[in-house]
């Protein structure tokens, strides 16, 4: 359970009650105080101000507890996660200011005329003369959100904005949330068509399966700008530069191992995808249904793409089954999948990604003592996964060279440089992926991104410091 | 023929040529040096950037002359304004630092869900947990941008980011451009209602006519925002203001008045149902083939709508024959449709109001010794009817009284603001309307549209210096 800080303020009436009282109080319930501020000082009464760290379900009856004590008011409750989003989390400012006349006549009417006639005759020119060189729209229809579901463009809001304040603050690049209100493909598809002048790329994110298969393949062909649905790729990158890592850990090579992918959704597919781009040979993609056999026929594009692969297996079977002498199990799918006794079974040097949100495929308790090296999405244990490694650094390359998509090469380009970030000698079981405040983790998919944009003819231009 | 200032870098041989040299065959070709910058001294060679004041169509003169001097290697030529549009006029920046893990998880995963939690059980609260409160959408299709007709929206984009600039500047609003690649009527209206999320309000601008009718139309009645058109109704809002000061100038009353508008296109139109609602009796309201007459039939909506009015003559004609005995002209048309023979047969105190641009319906020479007030659009005349007065109070009010629509005693209401900002004491005939600098603009405009939004049940909350 998470833990939280709340914002009480509470009006004491000193006859009746003491400052001690209220913090026994508090203390009893669950609650530990962090801070104290004096809001209104006064003789008989007193408004303060006390900051509570607690667990997420222990909010109400810490308020049940205050209540229940005689001079005491409980004026207002605020959650401090809250409270940092009010009001929104970004915001638009000018480039410089517009003080006097002469400023206005050149940013707006009269002067900005020749600006827009520039670009009509050359509309490559918007590159220069806008915000489109260095502007992403965040782009979701709030169908498929963390682990919260289907839950509307209004309420995946604060996603949207969380991640374009980390594109900014990581990457330097300008994002706008786009939260749409249709949950139909081709409604979406004409949607950030229509509006993608003004952009230098597009970001999908927390669209549904598989409609977002859909979407991102028609926008990337009929958009002449990047398009990366991150719930897809970023997973796919980061775990491929994760993977990359544990290999060096357990002196395997990409070649020999037998990889177990369990979730063929958004994120397995382009998992499996950039598995096989990294040189797998022996890949084992399980849904709800069992493991996607070569040879068979499915409903999904993409399934049916993977079954026409040579490297994937020809064996029908269940996820317990075909565990046993598996090299590497990577989970995108549900908690609990998985127990000891099935990664027991796993080969020597074993290497699980359990990635299921929030609770792991299995849990590091009952996985550790018998894998070699062991990753999850979550932040509170060792080898985080987190797709915050690779879009920053990732947009970042492809908007410096103008790329015209992102491709497999510069995804796998991108992977291998979060990896390396990790250098050899910190490299262990317990640290294979760099923390996302490691400044060298933008700098270096950046390069690798422009790089390969470069030689599979995907950049448009050539960024001063490549020439 | 518009000033413009351009930065010559030129790389100056001291054998042959001098500085000297350099000034007297810039000054000889039409410009005026304002500044010197030395790039690069040296003995033998250096490089200097010298800023030049010149007009809008001697720069080519300029260039030539100097690559016809020995010894000058003109490296680069730089328009000014051009350089301040350089990656455009504005940029997107967090509302706090994320500085380590704890940061994170309050304004990204894992906090974030909580926040999306509360706005999908209760959708309102969007309004305070993102930044649909303070955020509006510029938006246009780039068909009539300026003076410059259908450019295109990546060539509109410079525009869009200005008016985003001003919004902020003047009002701290924070306005996003959306430049949408369509010119179908029903394409625009579906696209924004599927982007509008987001937004607090909509602001359409440079969007052709008679589509624009439709456009705001139907957006109003289908979206709980405001949805304002900026070149319909922000040119009327700051067109009645300064005919309310100058009918004081004159002192007239609206009652009284016969106003010739011409030109019903969108502003117009937008101009004609605004004088009605501000007491206007007699109404001309002419486009190319004349008179819009009372209870004829015309092919568009909104000019059928004009001639059911009882305040709208009845008589055919041309301008040049309507125009006589009238107190008020108003133009939104074209350049030099009146001339000084016309404006003298106006009645005695008249007021023109020529606001074609660039060019007004008459030329401030030809009119000035025979009207009482004359205003253009320019902002090189005095009275400037500018619409940068109104957008920026009008959408500040109604955001922070969450309206649902701006409606026309909002309007007018900051018509009658924007008047009341030249008192008593400053008001005459050169002074009928307040600079877009003037504090006081944005302060009033607010107050009176949240005001008229109460009285009208448009708001929905109650700002609190308004409790």
């Amino acid at each position: 359970m998470a833990q939280t800080s709340i914002i009480f303020r509470l009006e004491l009436d000193h006859k009746k009650v003491s400052f001690g009282d209220v913090a026994a109080t508090i203390s009893k319930a669950g609650g530990d105080i962090t801070s104290i501020d004096v809001i209104r000082p006064g003789s008989d009464t007193s408004t303060r101000d006390i900051t509570v760290d607690l667990q997420d379900n222990k909010e109400t009856a810490v308020v049940e507890a205050l209540r229940a004590l005689d001079g005491i008011k409980v004026v207002n409750v605020s959650d401090r996660t809250f409270l940092v989003h009010l009001g929104g989390k970004i915001t638009i400012q000018p480039t410089l200011p517009i003080k006097n006349r002469d400023d206005l006549s050149k940013v707006y009417t009269p002067g900005v005329a020749k600006v827009c006639r520039a670009i009509a005759e050359d509309p490559g020119k918007a590159y220069s003369l806008t915000i489109k060189r260095n502007t992403v729209a965040v782009v979701t229809d709030g169908t498929a959100v963390l682990g919260l579901g289907d839950i509307g463009p209004h309420a995946a809001a604060p996603v949207m904005e969380g991640k374009a304040m980390l594109f900014k603050q990581l990457a330097g690049v300008d994002a706008f949330p786009i939260c749409l209100d249709t949950k139909d493909t081709e409604e979406i598809i004409r949607t950030i068509k229509t509006i993608s002048p003004i952009f230098g790329g597009i970001n999908l994110e927390d669209i549904g399966s598989p409609r977002c298969f859909e979407i991102e393949r028609r926008l990337a062909a009929e958009l002449d700008i990047p398009v990366f649905h991150d719930d897809q790729h970023g997973t796919a990158v980061v775990t491929i530069a994760g993977l990359i890592n544990a290999l060096k850990v357990v002196g395997k090579r990409m070649e020999n191992i037998r990889v177990v992918v369990n979730g063929i959704g958004a994120a397995g597919v382009s998992i499996c995808k950039m598995l096989l781009g990294a040189g797998v040979r022996h890949l084992v993609p399980i849904d709800r249904e069992g493991a996607l056999v070569r040879g068979q026929s499915y409903p999904y594009p993409m399934w049916q793409w993977l079954a026409e692969q040579p490297q994937v297996e020809a064996n029908a079977g269940t996820l317990k089954e075909l565990i046993a002498d598996a090299d590497v199990f990577i989970g995108v799918s549900r908690a609990r999948v998985l127990n000891e006794e099935d990664v027991k079974r796993m080969k020597p040097g074993a290497i699980v990604f359990a990635m299921a949100n929030p609770e792991p495929e299995i849990s590091p308790e009952e996985a550790l003592p018998h894998v070699a090296v062991f990753a999850t999405g979550r932040s509170d244990y060792p080898n985080q996964i987190n797709n915050v490694l690779v879009f920053p650094g990732l947009f970042r390359g492809a908007l410096d060279c103008r790329a015209r998509h992102i491709n497999e090469p510069m995804k796998l380009a991108a992977a291998r440089a979060i990896a390396s970030v990790v250098t050899p000698d910190e490299l262990n079981e317990l640290y294979i992926i760099p923390s996302i405040f490691n400044e060298k983790v933008v700098t270096l998919v950046r390069k690798a991104v422009i790089e390969a944009a470069i030689l599979t003819n995907s950049a448009r231009r050539t960024p001063p410091d490549f020439r």
